[in-house]
């Protein structure tokens, strides 16, 4: 294929993704499908889980620091999403039923782990590694939770 | 276990845990191994991926539009962590020899990729879904990026 067909063909191609989306968009209702449910909140703990990972890199030494302040916040922003993504009461995926029979608590660590997070991310501005390591203990309660409400991987 | 003792488990487990972090913190040289140089960047990929395509579920319809501005952001900042993750010049993992080889092309190709979704993080401020799907076509190119520059997977 020559350089200037495979050109139209990518702006083709992208003009068909922008139309199959905007088409869905206008077709779906508001309320999202279970299954949609389930997906995006393994989603949102996925991306969780790769940027604590490398944020933890980062505070151990394994990479230098240029990414601090950009990884404590996206951190930061999931865990924010995260609690949003629990809200729909659909059980399945990783999700024990405890999620929602014991709301009250879950989402309270939820959002203590939201508000320990941003905090983390606002003290990363200033480029401290070693602050950010000890908030970062605290900002990071995984396995805590996983304990109480994801059931044990297979 | 009985709760205090949990709690008391819990609270050694995590002064270990930071003791461990620091630890390496101060041990490491600033200077990352080529091994960690690939898992950083196979991470920080791994989150675009699980971000992209969170947003693209919100963008689509499929999960309301709540969490719209947090995922594109999320999305903003990983692009140009991503950047800076391929900065050090180690080849491995799924990248080509290419990204170094031809970097001026590389580097172009990122640095316009964290330029588009960081306007389109901008725009996801005002709630617009359908701006920010008509942006999104062009902000995450990345399947012409993968043709170019990532071994195919097995």
């Amino acid at each position: 294929m020559s350089q200037s067909n495979a050109s139209i063909f990518a702006t083709a191609a992208r003009i068909g993704l922008l139309s199959a989306v905007l088409s869905l968009a206008c077709l779906q209702v508001a309320v999202a499908d279970d299954e949609d449910v389930i997906t995006y909140r393994q989603l949102i703990m996925k991306q969780l889980d790769s940027e604590s990972a490398a944020l933890g890199m980062i505070v151990s030494g394994q990479i230098p620091p240029d990414s601090l302040a950009l990884q404590a916040k996206a951190t930061a922003n999931s865990a924010r999403s995260a609690l949003k993504a629990f809200e729909p009461k659909v059980l399945g995926g990783e999700s024990k039923p405890e999620v929602w029979s014991k709301w009250a608590d879950f989402s309270k660590r939820m959002e203590v782990f939201a508000k320990n997070t941003a905090e983390m991310a606002k003290v990363s501005e200033t480029g401290n590694v070693a602050k950010v390591t000890e908030l970062m203990i605290d900002a990071l309660p995984c396995k805590e939770c996983h304990d109480l409400y994801r059931t044990k991987k297979k």
